[in-house]
């Protein structure tokens, strides 16, 4: 049995986490960290759990924690586990970590897009980001994982194969992302009240979102060059899911008679094979099927698609996943299973919710 | 493995079918039958279930499929169960009805509150009402369960052992009900578009909603007396979900000094503890808290509880469950379960969903 | 030109004032009082009025107010107009308070349902109880309306007619209503975040909500006898909107040959039209059409209905509304208009908005 | 009095007009045309409508309407008014045309992207393109008004500015749109069902949406080049509103030194002031504010904004507005207006509702 310990295990992800980790064969959670329900019945707090969480919330003690399980998931602000983190922690325990501090590798793009002094500093070149489907190896034998943002994770899946294969051009790449409200947290801020979000769409962090550098740096080394790209995030009024729309224009490529012309759709189509064939999690749709967040609510899955644009010379790549799972908690035990040797898909393996 | 064949497995409780019997050990579904989508792929109508389900729609053939299967699930309008019914389906297969057909044992009612004649009668008589708390041991040995529906399902089991004790008067009955859209099933109706749902509420079918007479049946065999009520259910702006709300008097009990008495709290508990405590699927809340459909979203489980009101004299009982789990497919297999001599929980599991 | 001045501005009811006012012929708003915003820019609070209004948020200053303008809507919390008021603001000034510190004339009741002291009970006997359809009269030549409340004022149009004709026995009043999320008001709280009340649907405040006493106290009038009565709210997910399913039992009246008879539908139709068929905005709707909030949002109507129960002798009352206009400012502009000789209607001919 | 007559009366469009027109000073609605509810009350199909309006739907008789009103609408499936059109009918009335019929010059463009033939090209050339803001004085005397598609209004008001001051480079310009279901009409669709929509988000008609070529039409005329551009289209879950998010690159500006820079905020800023400060219905956003269509819901106004990007070179520009008002009936109300010499705002000046 793995003995897991979930630091912020009352935000919506550390939520995701438990009911995760519940259907697990091989975890036992031995600790619900909750900083804002200390000493709370854990299934008080997300009555979901009634009957079958009978724990009390802990509070936020690493190092105690280091100690007692085999693995901690961190789901805690930005800069909880940079100024937490040391070597006897990461010697005891492996660290999966869905806050930002570790996904960065360049230490002072990461204090300009967050705003804060990273203090552990000296963790970041051994974590590995643990986006599965590309990072696979890197993940065995790590200590420290960092979780892959939602809207990275997302972004990335859907438009790597291409960079990649060097079939857009880099420089033109524009990410029009959507995400469920869930995404915002369990905060109690105005902005996010029920009558605020219901019946409205509206864009934020517009050329200033946090994850930009991220996607950014994943993908700059598909492309081997420095990619810089426009991210647009917009709050969409349903609670879980995130869409992402991506434009970019296809590079021409040569033909046999010495021309230059677009890549056709199967072209496109094999590059997404290439990378996706043997992935359980991303789905690659038939043609002309737009992703739809519907059909991947409550499972791991990513639905990727695209749509070639002739007129404009543009591809327009579309990608589907559920925030709360592929997006944060259901990443991170796909994570957990690569670094304990477990099926990939074990914990992950339930359908879609659908309606 | 238990061999499944689903007879209208392209409406919401069918694919809810499909999606809970994916995750069952020990069952293999044979045949996805549908009467709109006939040689459609399966993963094409649901497209949650793409790479999950490579199976085609075909025709809603019972005979056929009796011989093929262990269990047949008749997902299905009203009538066309008693309609194709025969000894012959009956002695290869079993058969757990989701439609209404096989619930009510006076056919006099069942023909006057739906308004179509029954085609087979002569079945009525070993249906078993599939309400597993209530009736778990007449299930096992039959072959004809009647899955009961949604609201009869959560207004029995929230007042069910107050009835059963003798707390209430049963005169006094009044259940309002609210439900999830999903409940109005996937048909093409103006009626149930989003823009004609969403931001709206309104009562439906009142004081002629067809499940009262099922709901009066069941209730009445608690209370060994005809129990007639009112019922009025609403629809709710949400996907799934069923709240019930009902009214009762309270009987006064005589004390050791002769006077009458209303029932204390911890009286109303014990009934509820006494028909409940060992259920895996009814949750009696803790004192004070009531149920919120979110909080059983995706699960099997019923969430009920209830407040005195002293000033009046009455309880106010109160349920919540999914519709489309224990109020449909969740229900439909745990009786699967039962007959075949699964744990009863087994494919039924999962955590419910929130957000 | 009225002028008159807001307390509670930036709430939802306040934010709905405003937005009728600007449509009122007749008014001026002079101050926009709001104790979260003081010197905040009105339209940078509430953007949808971003050019029509350029006012900054004043604070909540009731002395400095009521000699400025000609009447004050205080849409603030319980206690708040209770502690403020005096002889001099209601010499200078006319006030329709949104808060229920004036609705219930017995202090006592007041005190014990809101769990605080009322601070100014000599101003509760000349305060007038401002629903229109039934205190116009006493309307006339006030000082102090009490504005009620949105429960109150949907419950007690529907129920009315019924209780003032002695067509329903009081004793069995049961009121199930259920509101859009606007009514739990703007403040930051987890309970009302999108993700928390988006698909869900609970019963809160049962047997013990503020506004049963308020309700009881007005059908006490009606049926000139003392009512008791259950009622249970519920939070649903959509903005706007109330519904009210009230329950009763019919009286038996007695027939030209002595026997006793439950009431014919027209018979109930005739009380109803006896006290509604003038009125502007109480809509009764046609036999059989249950009354959906979707019809009224964003208008002043009241649309109500009833059903007889022939098998248990009840009728089912019910009635839907916009809170934020009928159940709120509407009402209150109503009431202002009555104050001041404007048409009833002036501000509020605005047909709902549909979807 | 304007006599007015509305073909299609009973679609989300009409019956938006008919909302419209009710608090129109000078308008008096005569025709309540609808093809599926023919001799049905208008208030039995929308019963916001009872007691408002007493009409009866009529069939779609344009020949005989043209002889008794004086304006026409008709929000009509496309190819309706392309096959009804006369000289007769244009010689007797006004119309205001909410279908695409007229909208796009070439007729081959038209029929290629809607895939039917135009049956009477003869009137294409004298339709005016309604949107009022850019074709104002080309209204005045018009016969015939083509009303501008939801998509394309906000599209274009969200961008002409930039192109027509040439500071955008229009090769670059890519289109994300977002819009509430109610765009996607009343009809009976299983997609458009409330448990199909809600929870999801999904684009569609990616590269192939048909108002694509509308959009590139008139943005042409502004860039005084062709303009080719992508335009993807998302249906959210919500009623009403469109949010634009677009995308292009600036245009580099020589600078007194001889240098190229990016053009600034302010200078980003004069432009669409130049083409908006007196325009009653585009409000420009005051900076870093992004439109939100909660904020102009019930409402004719679109609020637009921008934000440079100059990590990228980009400029994204938004633009919120709700799709049945200024995206359908408020903007033909408007160009009505315009017509008959009535003040721009008449009937259109109801701020908007929220939440």
């Amino acid at each position: 049995m793995i003995r897991a310990g979930i630091i912020g295990a009352t935000g919506y992800a550390g939520g995701e986490l438990v009911r995760l980790l519940l259907g697990h064969r091989n975890v036992e959670i031995k600790w619900y960290g909750s900083h804002s329900y200390i000493d709370q019945k854990y299934a008080s707090v997300y009555r979901n759990m009634f009957r079958l969480v009978e724990d009390v919330c802990q509070d936020d003690n690493l190092t105690q924690l280091a100690r007692q399980v085999d693995v901690i998931f961190t789901a805690t602000p930005q800069g909880f586990l940079a100024s937490a983190l040391n070597e006897d922690i990461l010697s005891g325990t492996r660290v999966v970590d869905l806050s930002a501090d570790f996904r960065i590798k360049d230490v002072a793009v990461y204090e300009k897009w967050y705003g804060i002094a990273h203090k552990s500093p000296q963790f970041i070149p051994e974590a590995v980001y643990g986006l599965c489907e590309i990072n696979r190896e890197a993940m065995k034998g790590a200590r420290l994982v960092a979780n892959p943002g939602c809207y990275p994770t997302c972004s990335i899946l859907s438009i790597y194969p291409l960079l990649k294969e060097g079939l857009i051009e880099p420089s033109t790449l524009i990410i029009d992302a959507k995400s469920g409200t869930s995404g915002a947290g369990r905060g109690a801020k105005v902005a996010n009240l029920f009558c605020e979000v219901n019946e409205s769409i509206k864009a934020y962090g517009v050329a200033s979102h946090r994850h930009t550098p991220e996607i950014e740096e994943q993908l700059s080394y598909a492309a081997a060059e420095p990619v810089i790209l426009n991210f647009t995030p917009h709050l969409v009024p349903m609670n879980r899911g995130i869409l992402i729309t991506a434009y970019a224009s296809l590079k021409k490529l040569p033909q046999p008679d010495g021309s230059l012309a677009l890549p056709t759709e199967q072209q496109i189509r094999s590059a997404y094979e290439k990378y996706y064939k043997e992935e359980i999690f991303v789905r690659l749709l038939e043609p002309g099927v737009c992703p739809e967040t519907r059909w991947v609510e409550g499972s791991n899955y990513v639905d990727v698609n695209f749509q070639i644009d002739s007129r404009t010379g543009r591809i327009i790549m579309m990608g589907a996943m559920d925030n709360l799972v592929k997006g944060a908690a259901g990443q991170a035990v796909q994570n957990m299973n690569l670094l304990f040797g477990e099926a990939e898909d074990e914990g992950l393996r339930m359908p879609p919710l659908f309606p």
